[in-house]
């Protein structure tokens, strides 16, 4: 049956992180590898309270959480969510994960051939639906304080004329970098200008334990559609996440959701409806990001001790990762006798969006799921893997 | 921003049924229109019970129902559908509901111009999934047996080469048909002939109350791929579906999966995979079938009361439709006066793959979700409506 596969479906890679992360199962392995959030950080007692009242709900059609849902979203949990954002319900879409979003919009926006472009390196799972969509993906360099807007601008002048430009704009995936309120505004004055959509695909904003939050490129009225996620900050395995933008392309999204998979279940709506709703979810955002920043500085100063002046990162303000550079090493050959040495982390080239053979000194280090004795241990693992790789 | 629409997001319709259903909230209204499962009949109590002991599931990245899960499912569900099917495992993957199914089977099966064929008239979100994906649509007649399977070889012998066969094999939507053991085994014969592979959807055979049910066409090692959802059997709010197929095809759909949602929310998968095991789960599916039989059979009587030998309908053995016809009625402009006198249908054009001109003097009618004295009264209203529109 494999003649019957589409030409996309045959050009379709499985991300290298999936395959890896099977490989760090192994009960002995220290994960650095990781996008999860901090399973001990999860809150469970919030999450049960949360599905007993979500349980209680009735519509026209019997118990909300149990029926189906219109394909936009329960209408209370969108009615408050287009209230955070300041816009129109029909501004808003309920999404299964801010993934669906990623993927609605590739199909909405994108004919095959279709240029949009992303910072290099990107997060995989983007890089996988716009391409599964048809689009060409075209890589723009990055550094701490994200997107290089200059180098965009100089693309843009040359000719390049992409549908839209994503951007992870807080503490993005792999670099942990946030985008500078200069760039951003430099951003919108070029998607104006140019007539491209921006993507703000924001599931980490959240997580920030150090520094001021630059605003977000969202507001009606602006070419700007923001992917949000409750991933981060109730639990991933409800895959809820909403996106805000435009009328007309987020009703595009909707209709394509509709052929997707009719709507996200009703049931982990109203759980995520219900969990915001509770007062004691402003504390466990709180309480989480510190946990973070403690896990932050924990890698950091693990790092600095084990590597000296031989590893260059800039110190997380939030989010979960640090996008380190070890001098003269390549990251890739380094995983092999890491994962010998019990220690598991994302070379860089894995996020390379024009070339394999880009950010090969970089390594990208989750600092959330272990606790600091642990992250210290890791960091010790992988200096010893480092010095074997050295030789 | 309407310019940076994909072409095929400006081709895509919103279906009428969903525009319809908005209408149907009228407080007053009798809708036979819905697609729904009987909300009454929901297992609140083995859902609640289910989610209780979902919670409790610990994997080595925390708790598994809050946590990410694998793309292709949480492993021991998949494993129980798997053993279920008779297959292995890597030809099971769930879904968020059997929705996803059909989009990811089309992505992975059809570039743009491919052909898809399906029983005229045919489930509307199928079509979407299809057509959204680039495919072309062609429509083979059906009966009270599923669909032609002869003027189906006739199509192939006169050179139609599609990727796949779509048929909705149990009490099918919106005909409520079965497909014949006859024509399945013709429908086999000619995959093996042609190269096609056969998706049969079967949302609905679980719902069955009489007569006997044919052997699906899925088994391991056919052109097959079979795909099922507990929406009708728990609930749909659960949006938890799963295919079973040759492991090549139902690996890319995995990985086209990956780009989509990241996978099917664990929380939900494993609330199915608990109340699957829960032994009032047979019980339930007993019960419903009778309430849906009950229902069934008052809507057939209250229809031949209504209409005498005005209307034509196959009396059901399970499932959730009455595809009726009304002699020498335009049900479409019935619609109007029907909502009117306060009962809802879906007209038989809707349905129509090849010409919305077809099937007008068909409805498709729904008894699954209101009880037999307000089927009567439903009818009764039709009836009435069908009086003015004659005149």
């Amino acid at each position: 049956v494999h003649h019957l596969l589409s030409q996309r479906s045959r050009e379709q890679r499985g991300s290298r992180i999936r395959e890896l992360l099977k490989l760090t199962e192994r009960p002995d392995m220290l994960s650095l590898a990781g996008g999860l959030p901090a399973a001990d950080r999860f809150p469970s007692e919030i999450i049960t309270d949360a599905f007993e009242r979500a349980m209680l709900h009735r519509g026209p059609t019997g118990p909300q959480a149990l029926q189906y849902a219109p394909t936009e979203g329960v209408g209370m949990l969108r009615e408050r969510l287009a209230a955070e954002a300041d816009c129109s319900v029909d501004s808003t879409l309920i999404t299964t994960g801010s993934q669906q979003g990623l993927d609605l919009l590739a199909r909405v926006l994108c004919d095959p051939g279709d240029v949009v472009i992303t910072e290099d390196p990107s997060y995989l799972g983007a890089l996988q639906a716009f391409r599964f969509a048809g689009a060409r993906v075209v890589g723009v360099p990055g550094d701490s304080d994200g997107l290089d807007t200059e180098a965009l601008a100089t693309l843009l002048a040359g000719g390049a004329r992409p549908k839209f430009v994503y951007v992870c704009s807080n503490f993005g995936n792999p670099t942990g970098a946030t985008l500078s309120s200069a760039r951003r505004r430099h951003v919108l004055d070029l998607a104006e200008r140019y007539g491209f959509l921006v993507v703000e695909d924001d599931p980490y904003g959240a997580l920030r334990f150090a520094g001021q939050a630059p605003q977000s490129m969202f507001a009606p009225g602006r070419p700007v559609v923001r992917l949000r996620s409750a991933s981060k900050v109730l639990a991933p395995g409800l895959r809820v996440g909403w996106m805000t933008g435009p009328a007309t392309i987020v009703t595009a999204a909707g209709l394509a959701k509709q052929a997707t998979d009719l709507h996200t279940s009703s049931l982990n709506q109203l759980i995520v409806m219900e969990a915001f709703a509770d007062p004691r979810f402003a504390d466990h955002v709180t309480s989480n990001a510190a946990v973070y920043a403690e896990r932050a500085g924990a890698l950091s100063a693990a790092l600095r001790r084990s590597f000296g002046d031989r590893v260059e990162f800039t110190e997380p303000q939030g989010g979960m990762f640090i996008w380190a550079r070890l001098l003269s090493i390549d990251t890739s050959a380094l995983l092999e006798s890491a994962l010998d040495g019990g220690v598991a982390f994302v070379p860089g080239s894995a996020f390379a969006v024009e070339d394999e053979s880009d950010h090969t000194d970089r390594l990208r280090l989750s600092f959330a799921t272990l606790t600091p004795t642990l992250l210290q241990a890791a960091a010790e693992r992988l200096a010893r893997a480092a010095a074997v790789t050295l030789v």
